[in-house]
């Protein structure tokens, strides 16, 4: 619809699509909430008031009209769904726009995989917008499937629906002014640039804010988040599946600051996402833990949408796009009805109306599994007495950097059930390559068997542990059979799976059944011995190797805060 | 200075450029008052606290540091000086960035007039942004210099320091989707486009918003400002020499929609700049009436750089521009030192340092007064008994429209002193077409001589009111002399004069030599018998045809309820 029919409507000279009756419409500018009809035309908003004539009326009585909520910061790929199905299970909690940093399947494809995540969301009633990636690969001690340098990420930069640059981890890369970091972030001057800073302060954080980056969704205190308000900081409040920094954050935010402060989910698993909910599950925790509704609900909207400088939506005002997120109330924040778009999209929780699936190609993403396996062997020479041995605590992405004798049989180095010290292996599948990094990790708890994943942060290489070489093979083997996915295996049996055959990251399936088959993974990882509630969420992040204290890539064990490669053998 | 040598000395490798030390530092995301130093290098702020080490140090012991004031709407043709004299004049205040929106120079000169107000505050350290004027001619009931179309403006909107599209006066062109109007309002959709829609309100106020405008400084009560609040628009609160609204609309302000609220100066006059100040004025005057001190200074920076998208500046942080105003506190706001990019530019409300005057070629905008005298004649003959006459009230630029019988002598109409009906001219000066408007004005009070000027909104033809032709001549023919100017005359000769040479709208003398010749001027017009504040100041509006209710163009009287032109006589 063009200006000039958009203001027939406006003027009342012509009907509007849709009119949203007796509600009441919650203003994020003054934080009233007003008795007043919404009529839309075009896909946005033409005004608020009882007169619009219009070609399909919506009886909100009773109802609260909201801004369509904002995820400030997520990946996508957490969810292990593609767009099309997250979309399917975030827009009826009332989400509209998410700003999402595809850094998963970029480690995995590259430009491909953003390509392919903008591709696989075009046109949903979710707005899909894109944070570029900026730290693929995380460091050169793991072997990505990609890399994404300055001018790779410049070159997608002004592509629709691209805001800026998503969380820029390499921190000392921004401070020092190191090569690749600094030419990123010159890159993108000006623009949008997402920062991930988890306890920088003091000198070290001004110059990171000077460098570029203007948000923090990694605080976990109320001193790191004002300090980080104080220097302009946008600071996304976190409430993900490993990492909940809501309630803890939550005293911070005064009347002063909280037009500073937005959410982030940034990885919800789908159990998270299909129990608690999305973003709204934030504003109703931050709502039920005192925080003032209004000031909840601008974080989710008007905050968010200034920060990413979304200037056409945020709020519940002429001209905006008209997504609309329709509450129950300003207390429990149950979505009744969605509309994105100037369509009706979900009511109670469910998607209703036309979702299309876009048609991506996603040949770029699928069979992303490439190993010789003839080249893979899992055993370990013994070599020495005393070995490293990663440490795992429950719900910890941070492991103890531990030294063990490891059990020896036949001059090899074995899993020692007894001890639960497990063989893991980190075996390298973009490039072919034949790597395969070996190391012993406690705290699995497996009793027999095996599971692993493609699931790898941050390189995604399939990653396995377990009791003996055989049942590490055949779960290694069936991830690669699959595509990708995740598998527990007994001996030559696979016990369970989920095939994720985009990346190895995403599911094509309905996130209602990537959770049922999630919950079967973790079921038989219990009956084979582990009592963690999630090992496969563990295992997924032991070869990241910017977490400490003891890491394991394809290429080798890594010691994180020598930021170096370690012999497995001690002595 | 480049990012790395930046971030070399954010991280303390090398000296900072200047430091201000022992002050206070008025943080506008927290609303919090920190004692810190604040470190600058390459212009830009570098960080807050005590331990950068700079090449020059500034002791502001017991100031308080705020970010430079912003002025969100500005004409600066009415202070009657070029940019080089209205920066030294407010940037001692504290005001280091305006939005000047050179509708006078562009109705004068067109694309000539805002590239003369571009170059002619090039590298000043006030940093002037554009807002481009969008509606000249304001009508074709006038004959202005230029006419600024939809193509000309756009390809004027990526030049640096344009910020978007100015006060888009044409209501009714916006709402009703006029040719013209909506051509601008398509050519600016995802810009910046500031509203002017004084009273305007209802469904006409949506579709307003809906079309693009998204702020406004003509509201006059609190509702109008809480209608527009709500429906998304910032509201720039006015405080001009001739429209002062802020006291009246403060009360509407609240914690929780302060964030779009920012100031606006408009018109001031040299004497109340000098007199009263500039946007210092206002956030003094402010908090003098009871608004929050962290309010006002945000609504003067942060907010007003928020809207215009200015995401390098409005508050002291990490990578902002280094545009300080130092106030010695927080309720009188004088400011003790201002830095400007990085340079202290004045200290205790004088300009210091380096002020370079810009070399604008200001060529096409002297010399702007093309009248052939020959044809111009200001005799009205007596064609009827009771003719129209314009109505002035003290301090209003909307005038009465009123029919009285004018006093004829020898078969013309003439001025007649006793009952206070004087002639008035206006006379084209652009493109010697000859028009010459002629008509009687009741209220200037003159009892001999005429005052004149070639500032006469908005095509700023020459305008002359007077008790005999001979006066009226004297004045319209030394304005043409001086190329532009104000006059006052008695019979063959000028009694007071103030040359206007840049448009016949700006002088380049100071400021203050400006107000003591406006003085001059005021004075002898109180001699010649008018008892108005400032007579010229009325006059430069009498030929404002979109201002109720009987107005004088160089084409004839206009009636502006009718919105056409109206004979002089009656009968």
């Amino acid at each position: 619809m063009d200006l000039s029919g958009f203001l027939a409507v406006a003027r009342g000279d012509e009907p509007a699509d849709v009119a949203l009756r007796n509600g009441r419409v919650f203003d994020v500018f003054t934080g009233e909430t007003i008795e007043a009809d919404v009529a839309v035309a075009g896909g946005r908003i033409v005004g608020m008031g009882g007169d619009y004539e219009a070609k399909e009326e919506l009886d909100v009585a009773g109802l609260v009209v909201c801004p369509g909520l904002i995820d400030s910061h997520v990946h996508i790929e957490s969810s292990m769904v593609i767009p099309y199905q997250f979309a399917r299970a975030v827009v009826p909690r009332g989400t509209t726009t998410v700003i999402a940093d595809p850094h998963e399947v970029a480690n995995v494809a590259g430009k491909a995989g953003v390509r392919y995540m903008l591709s696989a969301s075009e046109g949903l009633p979710l707005q899909v917008l894109v944070a570029l990636p900026s730290c693929v690969p995380a460091t050169r001690m793991g072997t990505a499937g990609a890399e994404l340098t300055a001018e790779d990420l410049l070159s997608m930069a002004d592509l629709p629906r691209v805001v800026g640059l998503a969380e820029f981890m390499n921190v000392p890369g921004a401070v020092l002014g190191l090569p690749g970091a600094l030419e990123k972030l010159e890159a993108f001057q000006g623009r949008v640039i997402d920062g991930h800073a988890p306890g920088v302060s003091g000198k070290w954080l001004q110059a990171y804010v000077g460098a570029g980056p203007g948000s923090d969704h990694e605080c976990t205190t109320t001193d790191e988040m004002v300090e980080k308000l104080r220097l302009g900081m946008y600071v996304f409040l976190r409430e993900a599946t490993g990492a909940k920094n809501l309630r803890d954050l939550l005293p911070a935010i005064t009347e002063s600051n909280s037009r500073r402060c937005a959410f982030s989910t940034d990885d919800r698993h789908a159990a998270d996402l299909i129990e608690e909910g999305h973003v709204d599950y934030l504003v109703r925790l931050a709502v039920s833990e005192g925080l003032d509704p209004a000031t909840a609900i601008r974080m989710a909207t008007l905050n968010a949408a200034e920060w990413f400088r979304l200037h056409d939506r945020g709020a519940v005002a002429p001209g905006k796009r008209a997504d609309l997120a329709v509450f129950t109330d300003l207390k429990d924040f149950h979505a009744a009805m969605v509309v994105a778009g100037g369509r009706v999209v979900a009511r109670d929780g469910e998607p209703v109306g036309d979702w299309t699936q876009p048609e991506a190609g996603d040949l770029a993403v699928r069979d992303s599994i490439h190993v010789d396996w003839d080249k893979v062997s899992l055993e370990i020479p013994a070599r020495g007495e005393r070995a490293r041995v990663i440490g795992v605590s429950p719900d910890q992405i941070v492991t103890q950097h531990l030294v063990e004798s490891p059990k020896v049989a036949g001059g090899l180095a074995v899993a020692d059930v007894e001890r639960d010290i497990l063989k893991i292996a980190v075996i390298e599948r973009h490039r072919r390559t034949g790597n395969v990094g070996l190391g012993f990790v406690r705290g699995l708890g497996l009793k027999r068997g095996a599971i692993g994943g493609s699931v790898g942060h941050d390189a995604h290489n399939l990653t396995v542990a377990g009791c003996d070489d055989v049942s590490m093979m055949t779960a290694a083997r069936a991830i690669g059979e699959m595509g990708g996915g995740l598998v527990a295996a007994a001996g030559e049996e696979v016990l369970a799976s989920l095939p994720l055959p985009i990346a190895g990251l995403m599911s094509d399936q309905h996130l209602e059944a990537v959770r049922l088959q999630t919950d079967c993974l973790v079921t038989v990882a219990h009956e084979l011995g582990s009592e963690l509630s999630d090992p496969y969420a563990i295992l997924a992040f032991l070869p990241l190797e910017v977490i400490p204290a003891l890491k394991l890539t394809d290429q080798g064990l890594v010691d994180v805060e020598k930021f170096d490669f370690v012999p497995l053998w001690a002595d």
